[in-house]
């Protein structure tokens, strides 16, 4: 069959690489680069490596956020590697907050699924807030590096997916950074003019010393 | 107040700007750029521009699809401007197809709401295919100008959240962009071996000539 | 001498590393990356890795569609990698046709060398043909991820040279994602709305099941 | 003469255009796109446009934070519209600090080019803190996105010059995105965890309300 | 019609966009961008915006060089502004020569259509030269921003298409660059230690002064 | 605790990985890629990986351009990877020059620390120069791959910082592309049209044969 023969040239051409134009499933183990992480071979990708089952169950609200974040970053989701973007789910108990944070590399978009939630973010240099209570369906976007937050505005378990325009975006916890390590209380108190009872305060509730 | 002093100076270097670092809100009259739309004074910018409310209401599917995809792109929701993702919502009624389709210039992750929906891609040159059905809450990956497609695995109305790597995706169905046209029934028939008796069917169909 | 220790100062300073500013030559065995193949040590590149010979020869187009695309990208021509760029060859006998079909990560830019070609694409949502019959020496855009096609418009061999905006362009030919693999016919009929007999018969010349 | 006929030749192909390969000097009153700001006619250009003397004169280091930030971004520098840098002088009397912050889309690099700074960064996920004290001569980098502070550590005067990694890099000072705009002190309390007392002191300090 | 309906609802969706995703077609009189020229309405956007008809003829080679570069960049041809494309004819007469030359922002591929071509290029730090004579249908590339050259190296007319990373690459030539304006000879001469008789030589040829 | 669960919860979720979204610290052994060099595990890096002291010590000047480049790339500043961007001292000596050069892939922005300086580039199409003299505190932005130079304008030593918008920005300095390696001089002098006694002389003086 004539046909035959051309497609079997082009699998001949293009099929024995083990780097793909169409994807680039990552093999979390070895070494990163700064696009991301190393290609698997696609002869051992299965339709498994572009689906992410996590992210049907609902976080443990357990906590004194009452809230959950569910990743499905490049580190859970190895097949999102080098497509430009990523996902997470929000759980939200009533009382739950996603507190000020940022992701240092990353937009993000977030769809409330079911129940109400106050979102909020601020520009850079102006200082300007951006809030917004929304409903289910809602959709808001919160632009890169910016600091932004999420909580519960009605008496419901909400739930939110969030999409973010890079596989790996990031997560920083302002309160996180400051308060869970071991930065000096000193030269916190300098950069960030609190009280030295509210950090001390904040440093034994995250774990943080110095 | 010395602090105040700081706090104008820093509003006057930075605010009086007609672009910002941190978003570029779309003006979608003017004329737009390889890289996006032109940017709205962010002096003119609320928080509405950041919200969208279209994606709460279910899409039309009384359609011979029996499906609706309703976008979110930079278009309808110019806020998502020059931030590298976008969002859109597939309703699909108990026989919802949404056809084999590429998105020209992004990646796609899809998040299942309610129901069951059978999804696929197919890779380039070993075109391979990469097929599940998903349950609720399940994720899959369409890495970027791949043909695919989603439908209704199961009896009820399904709903899923989709998001891009792009706010300006783009979206080409197949079966639109050989029979919806004027394109010559010679030049399909060569570039496709399709048979004429097919190409005119679905050209009739779908409103194409030529 | 002293700008000779100026000389030797600067190879010192630039000559010791694996990596190079300037190219990035593929080892085509290792792990690639989102961006591309790891580097060869540039102590070990030549300029034959800069030079590739196989576009000076026709394409075997004693095929069903009488037609050939040689392809220079990395994969063949290791030199391209990194560079944004790579090129290959059509040859097209008096009845050739490279069939409809997209590179899912790249533009294409189209030289005729040799004969006249009838080329087209299509844009997505408007769906909209752009056809226009070429002759020696006129170029045409294809731009990045939509569905195009070239014919042989004369009674002679056609040839042409194209280049990509991507050393690892891709190619998803429609005819060989739709009937050349183990896609089930049930969901390609409903995800195409071809006809079950169309779907046979191509399936069968071009080696597929389900 | 010929040589002379070949430059006119190119001058006429290449001169007459509004765009330049080369630069794109901003024009800051036009709208400006995600890629930056619309581009000067280069005819209009001259040495000036890419020659910016602002940084020679210490800043007003005369407030609370004893320090300030001169900027060279393309609001005050636009000859570095679209070429991917952009820098900033910093001035640190001997209490001075440059407070936690963050440029949302920028890595930056410091040089110490007089006196003694104490800089830190912290990482995302794992909130790893960075920190060294520099004297004259060092360098740092600190990564697109992270919070990071800079404070002076000898009794005198210090000076640093900083380059970033885009020419609109943005700058977001914690304290100043907490307490120095109309953020309702529920919400803000809410998503930082930080007391009531203290937000309502920081609020007067900055001249927020709410 | 259920599926015109569809039809029609996509058009409305999609088509009243001044941008789109899937071209950008130079406004070649408004200001460009960093990323390109602005976007002539899709609406007004025929096939002949995507053709360039005038590398199907032989450059003047009657002059000092005894070449000509024809080119095909975004000034030429607005069809390719935004696809990160753009196309070249080299006319090389028996003597014919494209003198030393750097392209600032792209790599570029080189295709002899007729003749044979000396070519080369430099590398940056170790300045190793890569140098091959390529015949009818060989290929090569010439990686970003480095010195190359093509030399005539046979007694026939050569002709090549050259393709580059970018609508908009640039070209200069180092012998324009130094010698055809109004710099002055000693800054040059200080600068690149050739000797003054040697520049004025070089400066009365080319049209330079100072 | 409640909250250190979440704290705990986050640290395992995110920091297992040996990519970062942080930051990418280079591992100089191993293959680069196109993106740059492989990252070091995080959990190995230190804060000394993003601290440079060499820029601290003046370069040796005794040669005989009477100057030296301290290079902060990549190679010597593991830190920068995939950070974009990297740093550079320079050091002139009463007589000293930076001889005609290009960065194949960054633009260049300049602090005059000490001293004055006569800095200048060259446009690609038009040639155009642009020259000025640059005192203490001056700054001036190179855009990306135009040839440009810097000399000593005063009796003085002066030293400037440079910054590149890229880790890694390459350099060649046009003296040495054509004079110091093994490039015929045949080829050299057609391509240049400089006299074969300049050539002869140069190629002398920095170890150039052919």
């Amino acid at each position: 069959m004539k046909m035959l023969h051309f497609a079997v040239l082009f699998a001949l051409l293009f099929s024995s690489s083990s780097h793909a134009a169409d994807f680039c499933v990552a093999k979390l183990k070895g070494a990163g680069s700064p696009a991301g992480y190393a290609c698997r071979m696609p002869s051992m990708v299965t339709v498994d490596d572009f689906v992410f089952t996590g992210l049907g169950v609902a976080g443990n609200t357990t906590n004194i956020i009452s809230a959950a974040v569910t990743p499905a970053f490049v580190q859970q989701f190895p097949g999102v590697n080098g497509l430009g973007l990523s996902m997470a789910r929000l759980d939200l108990a009533p009382a739950g907050v996603i507190p000020m944070h940022t992701h240092p590399g990353a937009s993000e978009i977030l769809f409330v699924v079911q129940g109400k939630i106050t979102a909020g973010f601020i520009s850079s240099s102006a200082n300007t807030v951006y809030v917004k209570t929304l409903k289910k369906g809602d959709v808001m976007v919160f632009p890169r590096g910016l600091l932004h937050f999420q909580i519960n505005a009605a008496g419901i378990h909400a739930i939110a997916v969030v999409s973010f325009s890079d596989p790996d975006p990031g997560l920083q916890i302002t309160d996180f950074a400051f308060f869970a390590n071991d930065l000096s209380s000193e030269l916190l108190e300098k950069s960030t003019f609190l009280d030295d009872a509210q950090v001390k305060k904040l440093k034994k509730v995250l774990g943080g010393t110095g």
